[in-house]
């Protein structure tokens, strides 16, 4: 057996089954060694992007690392950003990056780098394997960072010679990793909380995070809710807020500082359940940079090491509303907005929530165009919403391709801004060779839309001609019908509600992907 | 007069008069900069690989540092692959990457991340601006590092109240940056040289690399040769070979190791000016990775902080060779293959050198299908030829981006494999946006060819389903012509001679890009 093989073999041990790839030379025996071994699930990207943002989605569907394949430095650069996203969503993942033989480190050859410096700021953990016999060992502990608790990003080096060489001790398989337990509840949190709640119900808000926002922790929220009064939200960013008719109204803060600012005014006091001090996305001349307003009071109870369910749960019992009923939202109407109405962000979220099929599960990376349908799809069938967790945009349709292969049998709805879908394309490529049941929603509106805004927000004024073309992409116009069907798609471009509920309804009925470019009003 | 004004004046008066952008809400008061103060030309690109791409490629063809505009960590992260290319070809580049004001930092907003030391890896100088009236020293001393010699890779992070702020000093120009001087040469090794190829020049080679391969350094080079029977040859990769009929024949060294070690077998000596002692792309087992053979001595006669020109000159000199003739390269036949042959690297080859039009700028990243293009075309019209240099792949499209605006007149062709094309498909975009005279040529042979090379050359056998599913990209096929479109781009497929000399002849005599997918044999 060699590294690489050991490498597999520790990584399949470990409950790593899936591998997103974007091999080079230095990765060839890794990639030997998953032909010969069997077992693991190998899904090529043609992008590192594509790479890092799949695994990052289906760690979310699946709460399980995967592995990636980068190729030396200047790969795991191409793959940052969405590890970026990945770590702020804590999506737990293994990188496995190429590079050279130690021997020929020293030639300084073209593709040499210091993959470790690249790797550290977007990981938790680095290590570069020394020799084969380290390869076990270190993939194995790789393994156990990507599975700890909250789930962290680890990067192992995988030297070519390392890969190659045989392994000489008895160590080239270590066996399973357990599962990491959460830190207890601290009771003096729970004690405050309860305390507060009980007292002060209608001034208290529970400001859920991380996977307080799973379904299963949302009951004891909404019937924490009901028993005292306080208020229910969640972050601006969630990993995976599941949400929709029946289940607890979650509505999460706005990103615009004015509308946060509005959103928070009234509490006295915030709960904090995996969610953290509420901030601005970016700074203003003259805006503040905490949302919640002056005297509030934080209550940090759980963070991500703690188990988020059973602390609401616990607090739940002491606030005696363990059998307590909570008020599902109502299901949002079934009927699409007349077909003469404007395809505006209105009508999309409000279209979207009549069609969208049960078990959904929605990659939000809508941007500009997406910031009302939080309220217009709260009462959509029960579904699953994601979104980009650090703010790097080209999160979506990678994190759909994970989505889709961490959670096979559900619709994934990838809705991304034209803009943003331009970052990471190639995951379409990935789309259409795993067939993966992904429709994709493109909003043209032929623009940094975003920044049209925030060129107005921080105070610069009207945008000249040399601002407006930095904003402005309709000079050409992307023709995503084009792009998709290059990338192996069918594609629709659709301009009116019912050719958009027709070609939505079409497609989730329809295994495999399909891309609809909406032309908006 | 605000930080960000105070920057753009500074890179203006600092001589870097373009600068490619990938702009978000951070950056927006340095884009109303841009807006107000006249003289930047200003090019969006919707990928940042795409802006560090051409900040090379720019550089390359004027010596002349570009800015590009980046969105914090994660945006520069998009662009640190090119700009590990841009580093090792010694392309000055500098980046202006936004970040959160410095109050904003202690929130750990979503966005947040190690800029500096996502910047380090890639950049020989990486400062954060502390203030607005820090911007324009920081701003002038990233400048000097890019015009320095060896050119540098230079990170300025602005952080956005440095941008929007007022500047209270006098201190918001700071004037013009001076030319940066070559080191003397150093009599020793101009000695050595002088007396190796005097004493045993049929047993000597020049190595070039870096300036030493533009025209006017290869001429001396010629002469030197055509005085003493020393051969010449160019490293693997170079940042811009001006080369083809008439001029010096600079045979580049091999990609492969065999053959590599072959080209320099038969040497005694290798003089190296601007070049390094020769290695091995990747290391592979039992193989060396040092290429020149046993006992050859190494004479370093130039770095890259010597003038390449004026040391060949001064050599020349030495040996008596101011007034030898020297042998230009025969013009190569210009009629193109026929339409019966196959279109397969060897006909390719042949056909570029027939058509290509003079002073065209040929950005190579073919990757396997180009690996014997410098024998075919090194008759064709005078041209200049751009690699990789980093070997990070997605180099090619963009780079032609930065040398079709740093060479307007000048045709540039852009030779992509179709894997490679994949990694920065958006710089097709900024092609059609900016009307650029370039000509994209797609080879379409469906796969990482040189990973199907690789797989076997490191020794791993024959592929299996799952290799073999990492390794061919014909599941689907990309629709190169859809893709060209998709981006606003006219495109043809062809898969004949006849055909593709046609479509070549047709886009160099229309100005603008326009892309071409060939059919491989």
């Amino acid at each position: 057996m060699n590294g690489a093989e050991s490498l597999v073999h520790t990584l399949l041990d470990g409950g790593v089954e899936v591998c997103f790839t974007n091999p080079g030379t230095s990765e060839m025996h890794f990639v030997a060694a998953l032909d010969r071994v069997p077992g693991m699930r190998c899904v090529l990207g043609l992008f590192e992007g594509v790479v890092t943002g799949a695994a990052d989605g289906y760690y979310r569907m699946t709460d399980h690392p995967a592995a990636t394949l980068l190729h030396l430095g200047p790969g795991l650069g191409n793959g940052l950003a969405n590890l970026h996203n990945a770590r702020k969503a804590r999506s737990g993942i293994v990188n496995v990056v190429g590079d050279h033989a130690t021997a020929h480190l020293a030639l300084d050859a073209p593709l040499t780098s210091d993959i470790a410096g690249i790797a550290r700021p977007m990981s938790h953990w680095v290590q570069r394997s020394a020799s084969a016999d380290d390869v076990a060992r270190d993939g194995r502990e790789a393994i156990v960072q990507a599975r700890a608790r909250p789930s962290r990003i680890a990067t192992l080096i995988l030297p070519a010679d390392a890969a190659w060489s045989p392994v000489t001790t008895e160590r080239a398989r270590l066996g399973p990793v357990p599962e990491a337990a959460a830190e207890p509840l601290d009771e003096t949190p729970l004690a405050a909380a309860a305390e507060a709640l009980r007292t002060d119900g209608p001034g208290t808000l529970l400001l859920l995070g991380d996977r307080a926002l799973r379904e299963r922790a949302t009951r004891w929220a909404g019937r924490i809710a009901a028993a005292t009064g306080c208020g229910v939200m969640a972050a601006f960013y969630g990993a995976r807020l599941e949400r929709g008719a029946g289940r607890v109204a979650i509505p999460r803060l706005p990103y615009a500082v004015e509308p946060a600012l509005a959103a928070l005014a009234r509490w006295r006091r915030i709960v904090l359940v995996g969610a953290s001090d509420p901030v601005a996305f970016f700074a203003y001349p003259g805006k503040p940079g905490r949302l919640a307003p002056p005297g509030c009071e934080l209550l940090p109870l759980a963070t991500p090491v703690h188990d988020a369910e059973a602390t609401l749960e616990a607090l739940a019992d002491r606030l005696g509303a363990r059998r307590v009923a909570y008020a599902g939202v109502p299901r949002a109407s079934t009927v699409t907005p007349p077909d003469d109405a404007p395809l505006n962000p209105a009508t999309l979220g409000a279209l979207l929530a009549a069609v969208m099929p049960e078990g959904a599960v929605v990659v939000d990376e809508a941007v500009s165009t997406g910031r009302g349908f939080d309220a217009l799809t709260a009462g959509a069938a029960p579904h699953d919403w994601l979104t980009g967790m650090g703010g790097s945009i080209g999160f979506g349709l990678p994190a759909a391709v994970g989505a889709a292969i961490g959670a096979p049998g559900r619709r994934v709805i990838a809705l991304s801004g034209d803009g943003s879908a331009m970052y990471t394309p190639q995951a379409l490529w990935t789309m259409a060779r795993e067939n993966l049941d992904v429709t994709v929603v493109i909003f043209a509106n032929h623009a940094y839309q975003i920044l049209r805004g925030e060129f107005a927000g921080v105070g610069a004024g009207e945008p000249g001609q040399r601002a407006t073309d930095m904003l402005v992409l309709d000079r050409p116009r992307l023709d995503w019908q084009a792009l998709a069907r290059g990338h192996g798609l069918p594609a629709t471009r659709v301009a009116t509600p019912d050719a958009l509920a027709d070609a939505l309804r079409r497609s989730f009925a329809t295994p495999g992907p399909s891309l609809l470019e909406v032309v908006l009003a």
